[in-house]
């Protein structure tokens, strides 16, 4: 299958490059060219008033919490969790996850997401919808090690990553997923960081998301979170920390030392009333930074041009700093970083001998006017419904914003079907 | 003129009411029904899977300075406004402001916003410009006092009331705008305030939008800007004060006695790094706030919902308080408050007997769904690309998301054009 897109601009490093033309083989973008006199191409696509920049990838999120948005909003936190998620979460079924995650997917694609980092229950159904959408995907089985069962935990997470890692030509990845470490104690920890190596997966985590949590971890161990972490070992091994907001300087030259990669969760971190994590310290240090939704009980949606406006804007104000997290470093954050921190090779970038892993961006609107820096106005202006076309794998995903590969109103219908029921299960 | 919406769900207060007919007939609200069986309809719109909302009102912008948008980002504040802003601004002709505010309408339209509140220069060309496309508007001329020409200046501000004060059957309202407490001197504004109250005008200013204004006024006047304003007597006429970043306790207790109208503009103060304005405490006592995106050179866009969406996350992550500003209030700011400040009567909810001021959200996509809540979806979940209609005085503005009165396409070039002209000048 050879693919090409005529007439386009691309976002390339920090730079719009305009007017080229992008030859898709296969999976593989095979060439940038001035030139468009290619022979036997398959498809064409015009790429006319239309940016190419690399798909977002949403480093943390929880899919199937689709399920419950908007289900329970301006609440105490110990509500919100106890009362409300918690319960509904303990009545899911894996047919649940499965349809919560295609309407999570349906909503990423037509967003420009074309990767996602997930850490829930059911991960087989939810790999199974990953894997009919066309989207990619780091699936964790999120484990917690206090409930006595812990090698069944064990043992569910690394029979998962055997199924599923490297599934699909490799759009499929696996981390192990211990849940936290207020719910993992250390002995739980050395046991999965010893899987981790033996079979060579990454670890998807929770850190320092709550002023509380960090309190209570210093309480029962004596030493703050991603200190604690870094003493047990788990950062020997490549590690997605969600949310680091309370973390100090010294912590961030752990995860700066230790390469940790950071899932920055910034409109979630508000709207749960955690705080804002210092991302500008964290990024002055040299810490990998991804950005994420969080799940969209706690966001309410899987946007991921809030969240890249949010880190452009959102630290600028709170550090009263008006040049910190420059639109560049946002667009990293969302696209190369978090394809790193994902595991995916030869991604991330728009390059020749990449991965086919871009979208298309429609600028031929009100808000893109006038075309002064087509890069601030991705960062400062764009929204999802600008995308236009979406290709992961040099396979079209979406075009002219129609879905190619999922059938979005019978996933609607389904998945707010088992939603309501589960509601009105007691 | 009667126009039938039908099967549609309202907004009414903070609830949905399911499944209404609404009789629209002139620029009235005339019933709002079960039935849908009304004689001599001219016109029916389906009002399936849609919700009708009060239209949404920026109380905040300059609208002109879509011409700059994204032509200075990410640099330091001064460096901004002296070397790249002003220079521009001075440069700039009525034919420009003219095409830039037309740009900012199309977008505002596309948004589902239906009347907005500006203070700027060539206010003439900008009250054509509104004339034209059928939104509303409250528009001031930007007075600055500390020229020498203070007469002149004053006298411009009046002169554009006495044309354009409740023009266009009432859709234009004019304010009088001394900018700000540092450009402006208490004699001036005394003369400002006079004219106010013979005239019977609101005054539309900036108030406490940076530190460094704060400390500047205290240390010229020995009070603060909102105790200097009070002073000076400026909240004996209705006031649209913009930012009030930087307000103490006793200075919220002023804005909320003296029924000051609060433009909030959260997205701009973040990415200017002025700060996070005191909202919660503003809320408690009572001050009437709405929502606003400031001007497009410091945003970058006229994008209403991402300021809904800030002022219910922002405030709960600083404040640390999950409960804070909850969704139905950051409605009621950005729609009923509004219309409040800006003086428009009988408009800002749905209600018989009121103004047919109100868009259509169109609901059946992935991010509204599970519909469990569609009050929390409107705030966390949607975007401007989901408001299908917008009707403004009963006139329809935008259906099936296409312009109705404004040629976007022509509008989109002749405004940049100028743009690019005009950096260009030497």
């Amino acid at each position: 299958m050879r693919i090409l897109i005529e007439d386009v601009n691309i976002l390339i490093d920090d730079k719009i490059v305009e007017n080229k033309n992008i030859l898709i083989e296969n999976d593989i973008i095979k060439q940038i060219s001035d030139s468009k006199s290619f022979e036997r191409i398959d498809y064409i696509i015009d790429g006319k008033n239309k940016i190419a920049l690399p798909g977002l990838v949403n480093t943390h999120t929880h899919l199937a919490m689709t399920l419950f948005r908007g289900f329970a909003d301006d609440l105490p936190l110990e509500e919100w969790l106890e009362e409300k998620i918690w319960p509904q979460e303990a009545k899911l079924t894996a047919d649940d996850v499965y349809w919560g995650s295609l309407l999570g997917i349906c909503e990423m694609i037509r967003g420009g997401t074309i990767a996602f980092s997930d850490m829930y229950f059911f991960m087989d159904e939810m790999a199974k919808a990953v894997a009919e959408s066309g989207i990619k995907a780091s699936l964790s089985v999120g484990m917690i090690g206090i409930a006595g069962d812990e090698n069944e935990t064990l043992n569910r997470g690394v029979s998962f990553a055997k199924n599923w890692h490297n599934a699909e030509d490799g759009r499929i990845r696996v981390m192990l997923g211990p849940h936290a470490p207020y719910t993992c104690p250390p002995s739980f920890l050395e046991k999965v960081i010893d899987k981790a190596i033996e079979m060579s997966l990454g670890i998807h985590t929770h850190l320092s998301e709550t002023y509380l949590e960090v309190e209570n971890i210093k309480n029962m161990y004596g030493l703050t979170p991603i200190r604690l972490m870094d003493r047990v070992g788990l950062f020997n091994v490549p590690v997605l920390a969600a949310h680091c907001v309370f973390v100090d300087d010294e912590e961030i030259e752990i995860l700066s030392e230790k390469g940790v990669g950071v899932a920055h969760n910034p409109q979630s971190n508000l709207k749960l009333a955690s705080g804002v994590a210092p991302v500008k310290k964290m990024l002055e240090k040299g810490v990998k930074v991804g950005l994420g939704t969080d799940g969209p009980a706690s966001n309410n949606n899987l946007d991921m041009w809030e969240e890249i406006r949010l880190v452009a804007t959102l630290h600028k104000g709170v550090e009263r700093d008006p040049i910190c997290v420059p639109a560049r470093d946002a667009l990293i954050m969302a696209t190369k970083n978090g394809m790193e921190i994902l595991g995916f090779e030869n991604s991330g970038i728009i390059k020749e001998g990449y991965k086919a892993d871009l979208i298309l961006v429609d600028v031929n609107k009100p808000h893109f006017y006038p075309r002064h820096n087509l890069v601030s106005h991705l960062v400062y202006s764009a929204s999802s419904s600008d995308v236009d076309t979406v290709i992961v794998d040099g396979r079209i995903l979406m075009e002219k914003r129609e879905l190619k590969t999922l059938d979005e109103e019978k996933i609607m219908y389904e998945a707010e079907k088992r939603a309501f029921e589960l509601i009105k299960k007691s």
